[in-house]
């Protein structure tokens, strides 16, 4: 790949997180090879992630303007969704309503795709990661980075299984996260909306801000891969207990404690598995924000309350295939496993509000039971810490 | 006072926050002065609070069963407020709709009511407040203790002046707050909620604990009187930014946004100006929590919506008359003091969300620009610190 000039700041050593505001362009000169980027999926998400990195690469020398999207391919109307792509720069079947630039060149063989880059965005369906991955292991250069968009987290016998941890295993490169409080559609609309990466390695969270980060879509940055991930996955499990809230019409202050319980148990569970987590990324786009906008108007949440109405009359299954029409519910599944965790670890007690939402989805317990809180908690499970 | 035998825990090194769960009923013996109560305001919040305490004092020898109740003398239907609550134990003018304990007593004259009290309950409107302490200054013992419930702060030509300080300073006693995402009407209505007790002596963080928590009012302690009003203050400036995002229908994933960047200011600004701030007061009730239900429910976020849809043909005032019969818009006078506060401080660069809200509340910008946050603060004003 063809060298380019761009200039760096020295170090800040009083700074421990690295600042975009720190522009690459500034101070002592030095030679970074051009960095050329693979979209690993081209989906609604994939899509709308595409027309951001597609005009953030066109403001700095070093990124190539060419912005490789991967497409499983498909036949829409008789033609390749790829071809498509590149003749009317439109994804016609997962974002209709929005252009793509031009400067997005949709590749159906991911070998093709990857050919050449150097910074890989994964943004597909978390059930292909692994076949993807190995397709992709020995086709691309040492040194590349990788971000993971991928919704949701995994389970096996021994615990949670990370996307990011499924990327490093096999591809051995660097692996960032992104995850916030945004949906596909309206980031392609360019409503204002924010999202959270979290990195490892400064210099990779430097690239990945610079793709990301534009005036609606506003990035920050937090050096914990493992919270944002597991954030984004037990979100789903709180707004279940969000929605059987709803259904006993118990009002925005009771409301407000249970996102804000289950803010707490989110980060007292990644925590734990995890190693310690900082106070401030539930503050972050991917904890609370994230978590406020599942809580009011998310899916999960939805189902949940048509079950709490239902009074024990309809299954989970049932609500997910009338209302959700082929779409999953996450929080369900999630909350299985998280349970099979907290159980074989013996620590369900620090954990009350995910055991009242396990007990009322999985055990028939009375809805209005979501509030019962064990009386050895109070000032200490509710707590949070304050030093 | 008679002395009574409680016992209690020796201190433990390896907890910096007082547990409540520690009780004090157990281990060395030692004598404790009786605390006696006294609730200083008798409104909708002092009543509802009247009925937690009531039931709490039973609990524990080292209480006085009566709770004194200070009630500004008023007249209903040719009768005494203060004889009817005590005859009737209903406050029929501002909580009719719940029975009183019959432990407390209503007592018209404030000497009389703190009389033989060394807790006190403040509860009133703030601009009584000075004159509440001169009264009763000289008149209560010297190791009496003290919480302010009372909502909002004041400010002089130095800046922010906190109800905690100036009971402080009219009385010589240690103060704590209460603070958090409840209404009166919920708590006498047992609905569940919870609230945040800021304090300065772990002691005293625990009289008021048990004073205040019960099952369905969930107390937990932060060692910052001064964030938990700050907060309270500040919340009703950013509901109007909420109002904003709703008159411009923007959606669930940008106001999420804009509730989280008002917390990230409503902490810098406590920071600010009280001293570093612990990132874990942010997800207490009386910060996150209260900053939802405000963002979602009150009134500054239902006015606010108004003005922006009247598109700058009506004026805050004459909404504040239509809309809330008597009652005042608190964001409003709050975001034109703090206002004052960072233009002389020359800092108003750091709190983009409060300029932006003030610059369409007062100096006629249009609605959209809610969201037209500052390039250069990308990942930098709007990043939550990480370490």
């Amino acid at each position: 790949m063809p060298p380019i000039v761009i200039r760096t700041q020295p170090d800040d050593p009083t700074h421990a997180t690295p600042s975009p505001t720190h522009s690459r362009q500034h101070s002592s000169e030095q030679l970074l090879p051009m960095k050329r980027i693979c979209i690993v999926g081209a989906g609604n998400w994939g899509s709308a992630a595409a027309i951001i990195i597609a005009e953030n690469v066109k403001k700095y020398d070093y990124y190539d303007d060419t912005v490789n999207m991967w497409v499983y391919e498909e036949i829409i109307d008789g033609k390749k969704l790829s071809e498509i792509i590149n003749e009317q720069h439109i994804n016609v079947k997962y974002l209709p309503d929005h252009n793509l630039p031009e400067n997005i060149v949709a590749v159906p063989d991911l070998r093709d795709a990857a050919a050449g880059c150097n910074v890989f965005i994964f943004v597909i369906p978390h059930q292909f990661l692994i076949r993807t991955c190995k397709t992709l292991k020995g086709q691309i250069p040492d040194d590349s980075i990788a971000i993971s968009l991928i919704k949701g987290i995994d389970f096996n016998e021994d615990g949670v299984i990370l996307m990011s941890d499924i990327i490093k295993r096999e591809l051995s490169i660097d692996v960032s996260v992104l995850s916030g409080a945004n949906i596909a559609n309206e980031i392609a609309a360019g409503k204002f909306c924010e999202s959270t990466i979290g990195y490892n390695n400064s210099d990779n969270a430097i690239v990945f801000f610079e793709l990301f980060n534009n005036r609606n879509f506003r990035i920050s940055l937090i050096k914990d891969v493992e919270a944002v991930q597991v954030f984004g996955a037990l979100k789903n499990v709180i707004a279940l207990g969000a929605g059987f809230c709803d259904a006993l019409n118990m009002g925005n202050n009771t409301k407000a404690a249970l996102i804000r319980i289950g803010l707490l148990e989110m980060h007292r569970f990644a925590s734990k598995y995890f190693g310690p987590i900082h106070d401030a990324a539930m503050v972050e786009s991917c904890g609370l924000a994230d978590l406020i906008t599942t809580c009011m108007g998310g899916r999960n949440r939805r189902v949940s309350e048509a079950f709490a109405r239902a009074g024990g009359k309809r299954s989970w299954e049932e609500l997910e295939d009338e209302m959700l029409k082929g779409q999953k519910l996450q929080g369900t599944s999630t909350v299985l496993e998280v349970m099979k965790i907290l159980k074989r670890d013996n620590c369900l007690n620090e954990f009350p509000f995910i055991k009242l939402i396990y007990q009322i989805a999985y055990e028939g317990a009375a809805i209005p039971t979501i509030v019962d809180f064990p009386d050895e908690h109070a000032g200490d499970a509710l707590d949070a810490p304050d030093d």
